[in-house]
């Protein structure tokens, strides 16, 4: 039996905590970006707001292989209010989803979930109009929950699996952390965070080489 | 060398971990208030907006003694857009503070520091239109820092005092922690953390009953 100070629980507790994989507020470094309110149209709401058989012209890459912004613009609309000039992102999905921040979807009077891409469960409706005609699209508006794209490599290195949930600190003059990040891995992906503008703006980031740290939470 | 029963060890652990900034840590509940744009105006100002002798109408309190929302609203003007219906708070000030979000910030074109209250080093510039004349508000805009109003008392029971960052961890379904949060102390105040509508947004907090979690951080 050892008798110990205050100060040798401190220094156990600290190795306990440094030795569980905790990071402190260091943590591990990944580039964060910000996503812009925007559209993912399927093929045949395409065609119904743009014209039938109408191709969506590329205008830029985006960091993740394969997923484009385009020229195209479109106006969503609700009985509250509407927001114009909003980007269309290619190629086309299954489902149309629109992807908003909450200060969007105050100005709209909605109440979307917060979902990753592609979980539209409880989604919001909204009216989408284009040059060539207006749709409902219902079940389609979500707020993004924050994650974090890797690839399988990055994942090892990093020490977490594909939907696990990490904590982002974000070490801004404004510094935010947050708290519940969901990590998906897939070979193809860019390793990035990826936060909307209400985060972005609470945490003072407004583009540039701006980095997060990557905590375990568990 | 002293001997420690296990609650006097559960509260050394408790305390590393709080300032190791481990965000598991559950906190000491506070209740958080959104504070939307608003603008405090001085004397002179006040009477170049509304006329001379003009006195504000008190609408409601607010949660800090002697604070009242005013029945008055103003709109805000730039170059590049405009904010109408911006809330007036009374009483005056000896300075013209306008407190925007970076959401507005952004609307009007400025890049307002982010600034505790009273401090207005580097405020930004902004056109202020009230119903009987215009004023341009030199080094008057700010983006509120988030703070946390106690008691002397309260600043005993959390063991924190005047001028201190601490975290405020919100922990909601979009859990986010605010890193640096400056304590202010006074025997006037009400017991809550002030938070501005991107910070609210960034953590899905809309008003009512919600608590943050203060963690010492240093």
């Amino acid at each position: 039996m050892n008798y110990y100070s205050e100060n040798d629980i401190r220094q156990i507790v600290a190795d306990v905590l440094s030795r569980s994989g905790f990071n402190g507020a260091k943590g591990m470094e990944i580039p964060v970006e910000i996503s812009a309110r925007h559209v993912h149209l399927s093929k045949a709401d395409k065609e119904a707001l743009f014209g039938a058989g109408y191709t969506l012209t590329r205008k830029r890459d985006l960091s993740q292989p394969g997923q484009y912004l385009c020229e195209e613009r479109v106006k969503l609309v609700t009985a509250s209010g509407e927001i114009a000039n909003v980007a269309v992102l290619g190629p086309e999905r299954k489902q149309t989803q629109v992807e908003l921040s909450l200060t969007d979807a105050r100005i709209l009077g909605l109440k979307p979930p917060i979902r990753l891409s592609g979980d539209l469960r409880n989604a919001a409706d909204v009216m989408i109009i284009g040059p060539k005609g207006v749709i409902t699209a219902r079940g389609s508006v979500i707020v993004a929950k924050a994650h974090v794209h890797m690839t399988p490599e990055d994942a090892r290195k990093y020490g977490v699996e594909h939907g696990r949930s990490v904590n982002i600190r974000i070490g801004t003059e404004r510094s935010v952390t947050l708290n519940d990040v969901q990590v998906r891995v897939d070979k193809n992906f860019g390793l990035a965070v990826h936060i909307d503008y209400d985060e972005a703006n609470a945490a003072q980031v407004s583009g540039g080489n701006i980095v997060g740290c990557l905590q375990k939470n568990g």
